[in-house]
C-alpha cells in the first residue's frame, strides 16, 4: 500500500456517495499478541489466524480499490508520521509516560523509541511491546515485576476497526474519547496522523470531538453523516448522550450539520454501535436487524436561538420514518436481517447489517451473511462479497473495518 | 457417503496404527439452530457458518478417504438405523418420554415421530426438534408455554464430536455417560446404532460402558487405546475418577486391557479433555501442549488378585516417561505445540495437539495451526492440513471429530 | 427440639389456615463446609457464621412454638429415621454408592456408616464428609484423587430451605424432583424419613410426586395449596410444566384437588421460586412483588372428561384475579414490597414477600424488610419478626424455611 | 458527632501506636441507593440494611472513642467543608461538569447544588442524586434519557471505607488514585475537606500523593506506614508498581521514609488490598491469611544516588522476614486466621485478618471472626469486638473502614 497525496477534498458527505479516500488498518502484531486468556482483557472477542485474517483483509483493501478508492493504510501513514521530529515528539509524549511503566524506565524506553525506525516505531505503537522485547533490563519496580510475555506498552488490537477511533462527520472530523480507556491510545495514534500528517495537516479541517472529560464517550461506530446535514448517533454501551450534545453543539457552531438524530439503544453486548444493526445500502435503502432497531428511542437536535443553544425534539415516529423524512425521502426501504429466527440472529452477530457503501447500491461485506446478502441483492443492491472467516471474530464489519475519509455527497 | 457392510474386525488397538473405519457427524441441522444467544446453553463455543463448516467437514472426510480410511457418517447410519421397526422403538423410548415434552404432547409427538420417513427423523434426532415445526398444535401445559423458537427435542451440536459419546477400546466399546446431561441423548442415538445397525449388532462386541449412575461421567475424549494392552484416560472437567476405575475393571474383566493409565489434569475450560492437550502421532511420537501436560499427575491401574480387584500405582516419574514406559519405549519424542508464546496458546486452543492418525506418522489436523504443524513436519510426520475457519469454531479437532471404530494394532 | 408423636391429620390444607405441625432444618455442618470459593458450587449464595445462623433459627422456632406450632427438626427425624435398620439400608442404598465415591472405596464407606451413631449419620448425610474425616485411607482411584477437604458425601446447605424437597399439598405430598442434581440427596433425605418414620410411615398418605425423569423438575417453593381445592404453581427456573401437568395429574386422581393455578415466570435469579414474590398472609390478603407478579401468565388446569384427562385454560386476566376468583373473593387485598424503588428492589431480595402464616392474619417475616413489614400492619396483619443477618444470605425467609405437614383449611 | 478542632500532630506514624484521631463515614445514603441490580455496577458486593448497618457502625464509633480516639465523621466534615464559599466551588468544579451530566444540564444542577445547605449538598456528593430527586426537568439529551431511578451524580457507597481513598503515611497524606474510575470522586471529596477544613489547611502537610496519570492507582487499603521509616505497600488489583514508585520517591524526597517493602499479591478479588490479608495488632505481632502471603513477592526500595533515585532490592526473604528485620525484631509473631480450612476461608472473607489497632496489643474486630479473635487473644492481644452483620457484606473490616489521621509512633 502507499498513500499518495492527492487534493481531494476531505470529508464524509454522506454514507453512500461515492467513496474516494478510506483508512483502513491492515492486521499486525496487535492481534499476534492475542491469546485465549489475554483476549478478553485486551477488548477483543476470540483470537485469530493472523497470516489468514491479514489475506482476508487484503481480498477486502482489493475489492475497495478496484472501485477506485483510495486506501490508506493506517500503518503506513502513521509510520510516515512519527518519520516527522514534531509528531513522534507529540504522540511518544503520550503514549509513553510514567503512568504507562513508572518513572525508573520511562527514559530509557522513550530513548529507545526515540531512535526507533519509523515502521518498527508506528509497529509497535498499534502492537504494544512485551518486556521480553526490550533491549535493555527494564528498571525499577515496574520493570521488575513485570513477567517476559507482560506488555510495557498494551497492544491495540481493535486499532483494526478504523471507524470507531475516528469519525469524519461532512467537512469536519472527531477524534473520538473511547468507551473503554484501554482504546483511547488508539485515537492518540489517529490524531497523530491529523496532526502532522502531510495528508491532513494543512487542510484545515476543523475537529469536532466531543471533550467533556472522564464519563462521556463517543465511537464512530455510532456516527453516521446520512447528507441533508444530518448526523446519526446512536447512543448504546459506547456512546453517552452527553457526548452526542456536545458534538452537536460543535457541528452547529462548525455549520458542518443542521440536525443529529440520536437514538438511544438497548444495552446490550451484541449491539454495541448503531452500525452494528443498522446502515446504509443506496440513498434510500438500509439493512437492519428488527429486533433492535424497532425498539430504538428517538430524538432530534437542532440549532436553538442562543448562542450554543441546541433544540431537542422526543421523536413520536419510528426511528427510520424520521431518518426518511431527514432525507426528504417518503419511506426508507427496508432490508432486514435474512434467515429464519436462528440464522438473522447468527447474520446480525456476523455483521450482516454492517455493510460499507462504495458507492449509491454497491457495498461490500462478508460472504457468510448469504440470506442478508440475497435479501440485499434482490432488492438491487450490488453486494461484493469478501471472506471473513477470520477477520468476523473481532466481531466487525466492512462498516467497522473502514474509516471513509472522503466520500462524496448524494 | 454410504456405509458398506465391511468384514474388517471392528475395534480400536491403538492411536497410530492404519485406521481402517471411523465414525464422523457431518455439519447439519443442530447447528443451523445455534444462535449468539442460545449456543452456550446448548454447550457450544460460537455460532457456526454452517453451509461453510460443512464444506470443510467434506474435504476432512476426503482426506480420511484419500488414506484408505472407510468413513462412516453418523447421520446416516442413524438413518439405517431408525429405519429398523425395532430400533425406532427402542430409540424413541429413550428420546421421547413425558419428563421431555409432558405428559399431553407425548403421544402426539411420538406418533409423528413413529411414521416419519428414517432420513427425516434422524435429522431431528441430532438437530432437534422446535415447536413452530409441529405439525400439530401442542397440547398440555408445556405445549401451551412454549415459544415458537423454543425446542421440543434439543438440537445436538456436539454430536459433530463422535469421539465423545463412545469410544472403542481395543475390541470393546464404551457408550458414554456424559459430563453435561444435555449430551446425554447424543449417547442414546450412538448406543442405538451399536445396539441394531447391521454393522454392529452381531459383532458380539462388549460393552465396557462405565454405568455407576448420576454424577459419574467419561467422554472418549479423555480414552486413548494406545498398544500393549494399555489405555490412557484423562481426568479433567468431563471424566470422573470413579468412572475410570469402572472403565478398568470391565476392561480388565473383558480381557480388553492390563493397563490403565489415568492422568489427572487441572479443571480448566481449554482443557476440557486429555486429546485438546496430548495425541500420537506416531509409534512413539506425540504432540502436546506443556503447561497442562508437565502438571498431569499420573496413577497406574493394573488387574488386582482377587476378582474385580484393581491395584492402583501412584506415579513418581513425568506421565510421558510413564507412557514410554508402557508402550516399551526408551522415550517418547515430543513435539509441543509451535510458535512464541502467545501463538502456542492460540494454537492449543485451535487444537493445533488434536490431530487425528491415519496411519503411523500420518496425521490430519487443521491449517490454521502452522507452528505446531511445521514442527511436526520437520521430526518426519506428514501432516495432511484441512480448512476449520468454522470447525475449530466448536472447539475440536481432527481428533475430537473421530470416532474410530476399525483401527489396527501397532 | 423433639418430635412427640401427635394424632394431628397430615396435610396441607390451605396457606394461611392454622399452622400445627412443620419441618424445619436447623443450620448445620452443611453451612460450615461453605467458603467463598465452594459456595457457589454448592449452590448457595453466601457464607454464614453459622452459629449466628442457628440462633437466629432458633428464635424463629422459638416464634413458631410460641404460636402453638408443633416444629420437627429434620436433623432429629432424620437420625430417628436411620435409627432403624430398614430405613438406614433404603437411605444408605441411595446415599452411598459407586458413583458417589467409586467401587473401591465404597463398601469401606457403607460399612463405616452402617455402623455410626445414628445422630452422626444424620448429621452427615446432610453436612457431607470430607475426605480429611475418614477414618480409613480411602481406596482406589477416588480415594488417592481427592484433596483433604474434598468431600466424599457432597454437604446439602440448601436442605435449611425444607420447602422445597417436598411439600405437603392437602392430603397428600410431593417428595421432589429438585432442579439441580446437587440437590437431589436432599429429597431422598426427606424421603426416608416419610417412609420409615413412625410419624408418617403409617399414615397412608398419598405421593403425589411427579416422576417424569430427567430434565423435569418441580420445587415446594412454587407450590401452594391455598384452599378451594386449588393449588397455585409457579413456573420459573425451577419447576417445569412437565412436571406441573404431571403433578397436577396425580392430584386429581388422587381426589386431592380439582383446580391448578400455574404460573409462568420470567427465568430471573432472584425469582427462582414463586414464593419469593407472593406469598399468602390472610384468607385475602397477599404480600407480592409487582415487577415480576405483574408479568405472570397464567393457566388454569382443571379434570378433563376422560381418564387422566387435563383440560387447561389460558387465563385472560390477572393472575392474582385469577386467584381471588379461585377462592371466591371478590378481589385479593395485595400489599406490594414496601419502600421506594431500590429499597422495594432490597426487600424482596431479603424475603420480604417470602413470610409464613401461622394462623389467618398472622406471619413471620424478617425484621430487616421495614417498609414491607410496615405495610402489612398497617393493613391488619400481625407480622412477628425475627433477626435474618445471617439466615438472609441464603436467599431464603420464613416461607423458604418451613414445610407445613399440618395446616388447617381455612 | 462532632469535629473539634485540637492540636493534635497530624500524621500516622505507625500502624499499632496509640490511635488520636480518626476518619470514619457513617453508612449513608449511599447504601441506600444500592439494589442487587446496580450493586456490582456501583462496586459493592452486596445490599444492606441500611439501618442497622448504621448501628452498627455506630457501636464502632463508640468502641474507638471509648479508647480515646477522637473520631471525625467524614460526612459532617464534608458539610462543614462545602459551608465555606471557596471549598464548595471547588469540589464542585471538580465533581458537576458536563461530562457528568452534559452541558444543557450542567449550569441549572450547579445552581441547584451552589444554594443548597451545606449538610444537605454533603449528603448528596456521597449519596448520589436520582434523577427523579431534582427540582427541576433535567434539560438537554443526557436529562431527556434519564430514568427516574437513573443517577445524574453517582452513588459512592464504598466513601464508607476511608482507609482506601486517603492514606496518612508519617507525616504526609495521599490523596490516592482508585483503580475504579467510578471510585474517583470518593478522593475528589476527601481532597477537598484536606484543602478546605479548618482542621486540615493549614497544617502544612505535605501532599505525597502519586500522579502518573491513567492506568496507574494506589489504595490505602495497600499502604501501611509500620514505623522505623518503613512503609509496606501492596500490589494487587489495586494498587501499581508505577504509582508505588511514584510515592516511595516522594516520600523519600519529603523525608518522610526511608524505605518501602513493596509486596507482590496474586490478582483475585478477595484479595484486593494487603490488609484484607494482613494487619498488625502489636508493635511485633500480626494477623494474617497464610495462603497469600505466602506467595508475597518482596521487594525493598531506597532513596539512591541521586536526585529522585530509588535503589530496588529483590529480597529474598519471605515478606514477614523482611518485615520484621525493617522493624529491627528479631521475628514477628505471627497469628494466621482461625479454624479449619473451611473456617478460615470464611474467616478471611469476613475481614478476620482486617483488624484496626486503637493501641499496642488492642486491636477492634468483628465479632463473627471468633477462631481469629480467639487466637488473638490467645496471644495476649484485646480484642474488642464489634458487630458486622451488615457491615461485612461490604467485604471490609476495621481496618479499611478507618483513615488513621494521627496515630502516634510506636
Amino acid at each position: 500500500m502507499n498513500a499518495p497525496i492527492t487534493t481531494t477534498k476531505l470529508g464524509a458527505f454522506s454514507e453512500v456517495g461515492r467513496l474516494r479516500e478510506v483508512l483502513v488498518h491492515r492486521p499486525d502484531l496487535s492481534l499476534q499478541r492475542l491469546t485465549p486468556e489475554n483476549c478478553k482483557a485486551l477488548l477483543f472477542d476470540d483470537v485469530l489466524w493472523v497470516k489468514k485474517a491479514r489475506q482476508e483483509h487484503d481480498v477486502f483493501v482489493d475489492a475497495l480499490r478496484e472501485r477506485g478508492v483510495l486506501v490508506h493504510s493506517f500503518g503506513r501513514l502513521l509510520a510516515e508520521t512519527v518519520g516527522l521530529v514534531e509528531a513522534r515528539e507529540w504522540l511518544l509524549d503520550r503514549r509513553v509516560h510514567p503512568g504507562i511503566v513508572g518513572l525508573d524506565m520511562v527514559d530509557e524506553l522513550r530513548g529507545w523509541l526515540d531512535e526507533m525506525p519509523s515502521e518498527l516505531l508506528a509497529s509497535y505503537l498499534v502492537g504494544g511491546i512485551a518486556r521480553a522485547e526490550l533491549p535493555f533490563e527494564p528498571k525499577g519496580l515496574t520493570g521488575m515485576t513485570l513477567a517476559p510475555q507482560d506488555f510495557v506498552l498494551p497492544p491495540l488490537p481493535n486499532q483494526l476497526f478504523t471507524r470507531d477511533s475516528s469519525c469524519w462527520i461532512y467537512g469536519s472530523v472527531s477524534v473520538n474519547s473511547m468507551y473503554w480507556v484501554a482504546r483511547r491510545p488508539e485515537a492518540a495514534n489517529v490524531e497523530a496522523v491529523y496532526r502532522f500528517h502531510p495528508r491532513f495537516r494543512d487542510s484545515g479541517i476543523p475537529f469536532v470531538s466531543p471533550d467533556l472529560g472522564t464519563g462521556t464517550s463517543l465511537e464512530g461506530g455510532d456516527v453516521m453523516p446520512i447528507g441533508s446535514g444530518t448526523v446519526l448517533v446512536g447512543m448504546g454501551e459506547r456512546t453517552t448522550p452527553q457526548a452526542v450534545g456536545d458534538l452537536a453543539r460543535k457541528l452547529f457552531a462548525a455549520g458542518e450539520a443542521t440536525r443529529v438524530i440520536a437514538a438511544l439503544m438497548p444495552r446490550d453486548r451484541s449491539f454495541m454501535h448503531l452500525d452494528t444493526v443498522f446502515t446504509f445500502c443506496d440513498r434510500d435503502l438500509v439493512t437492519l436487524y428488527p429486533p433492535v432497531v424497532d425498539r430504538l428511542r428517538t430524538f432530534s437536535l437542532r440549532p436553538g436561538d442562543g448562542e450554543a443553544a441546541v433544540d431537542i425534539t422526543d421523536e413520536a415516529k419510528p426511528f427510520t420514518a424520521v431518518v426518511a423524512e431527514a432525507l426528504g425521502l417518503k419511506t426508507l426501504r427496508i432490508i432486514a436481517t435474512g434467515g429464519d429466527r436462528y440464522e438473522a440472529e447468527r447474520e446480525q452477530w456476523d455483521d450482516g447489517n454492517n455493510v460499507v457503501a462504495v458507492e449509491p447500491g454497491v457495498v461490500i461485506g462478508y460472504d457468510r451473511n448469504v440470506y442478508t446478502n440475497t435479501l440485499l441483492r434482490h432488492a438491487g443492491i450490488e453486494v461484493i462479497t469478501v471472506e471473513g472467516a477470520e477477520l468476523s471474530r473481532g466481531r466487525g464489519g466492512g462498516h467497522c473495518m473502514t474509516c471513509p475519509i472522503a466520500r462524496d455527497a448524494i
